[in-house]
C-alpha cells in the first residue's frame, strides 16, 4: 500500500500491529479518526498512554486492577480458600458473568506452550504454593481452555500441588447446554459418558 | 460487560468509538497492548496525536499530506489540465495502483447525501469552478462510486460545469475483467451493452 503521507503510515503501522486489524482494515480507521476534532484525538491516544502507565496488577490474584488489591480479592463476602485458576481477565469475565463463584482467583497471564517458547517460569505459578499455604486454600478449580496449551499447564499444576491437603477440581467437561448430540464431536461425547453425572444433580 | 478496571473501560471505550470495532474485539486489542512495554504503547498513542496534529490538507486537491502541495499535485510531470474527481483518499490509492492515469485529482472528502444531511456545501466542490479557470482544465473524469449518492453528486458536477468548455466523462461502468456473464447483475450488463466500445479499443 503506497501512502501518501509519512504521518498516516505511521498510525497505519501502529493500529495494524495489533493481532487481527489488517493495514486496509487500519487504514479506514486512520481516515475515520482524522474526521474528529483535535481534542476527541487526544483523548483517544490518551485512553492507551494512561491505561498502559497507571494500570496494576492485583497482588493477590495477578488481575488487572486500579488498585493495589483488585475488586474481587478486596470483597470480603469472597471465599478466599477456595481458588479458581485462569489464563487471563476475559476468563474471570466469562465466568463471572454466571455469578455461580464465590471464591477469588489466581491469574495465570498465560499457559505452558512449549512451542511458543513459554515455560512454567514464564507464566504466574510461582506464587502459587505459597498462596496455598498462607490462605489455608482448601479447593482449587481449574478452569483453563481444553486445548494442548491448556491440558498441560493443568498437569503441571496438579503435579505441583498434589502433594498439599487439598482438592484439585476441574470445571466439567461435556455437551453444552442447548447442543444437539449428534453434533457433538465424539471425544466431548465420550468424556460426557464417562464422566456421566447423578440425574438429580443434573436438576439444579 | 462488567470491567474490573476504569482505565481499561476507557481505553475499550475509546477503540469501539470506531466503526467496525466491536467491545470484544477492543477488549482483546487492549489486553494485547498491555503485553507491550509503556515506550511502545506510547510510540501507539503518539501516532494518533502527531497525525491528527500535524496533518495537512493539500491547498490544491485537498489530499491528506504532510506538506502544504500532496506528493502528486507537486509531481511536475503530472498533467494538471486533466482532473479527476474522488471521494477520499483510498480512491487516489486504488485509482494510483493502476498506473494508467497521468493527470491530478480532486479530492471532495465525501458525496452529496440528503439522507445523511450532507448537501453540496459540505464537500469541497466550491474551489472547482476557479480550479478550472486557473489551470485550464481540459478533462474532468467522475470517478465516484456507481452509487445513489455518487450519483447524485457526479450529476450536480456536471450541472455545474457543463457552461465550462471541458470535456466531461466518467469511468466506464461495464462487466469486470474475469467475470462471468451468466453472474453479472442486470442493470450493468444492460448499461455494458448500451456503452459498448470498439472491439479494437478492448484489446489495449
Amino acid at each position: 500500500m503506497n501512502l501518501p503521507s509519512k504521518l498516516i503510515e505511521e498510525a497505519v503501522d501502529q493500529l495494524s500491529s495489533i493481532p487481527g486489524i489488517g493495514r486496509k482494515t487500519a487504514l479506514r480507521h486512520v481516515l475515520h479518526l482524522l474526521q474528529r476534532s483535535t481534542g476527541e484525538v487526544e483523548r483517544f491516544s490518551n485512553a492507551f498512554t494512561r491505561l498502559r502507565q497507571e494500570i496494576k496488577f492485583c497482588k493477590q490474584c495477578k488481575n488487572l486492577s486500579d488498585q493495589e488489591l483488585c475488586n474481587i480479592c478486596i470483597n470480603p463476602n469472597r471465599n478466599k480458600q477456595l481458588v479458581c485458576i485462569v489464563e487471563d481477565l476475559r476468563d474471570i469475565m466469562a465466568i463471572e458473568s454466571t455469578q455461580q463463584f464465590q471464591g477469588v482467583y489466581h491469574v495465570l497471564g498465560g499457559k505452558i506452550s512449549p512451542m511458543d517458547g513459554i515455560g512454567p517460569n514464564d507464566i504466574n505459578l510461582e506464587t502459587l504454593p505459597s498462596r496455598v499455604e498462607q490462605d489455608q486454600v482448601t479447593e482449587i478449580i481449574l478452569a483453563l481452555s481444553a486445548t494442548m496449551e491448556g491440558d498441560t499447564t493443568s498437569f503441571y499444576i496438579y503435579k505441583k500441588l498434589k502433594e498439599y491437603n487439598l482438592k484439585l477440581s476441574s470445571i466439567a467437561r461435556g455437551v453444552g447446554i442447548g447442543d444437539e448430540l449428534e453434533y457433538t464431536d465424539e471425544i466431548t461425547l465420550g468424556r460426557s459418558i464417562l464422566n456421566r453425572i447423578p440425574y438429580e444433580s443434573s436438576l439444579s
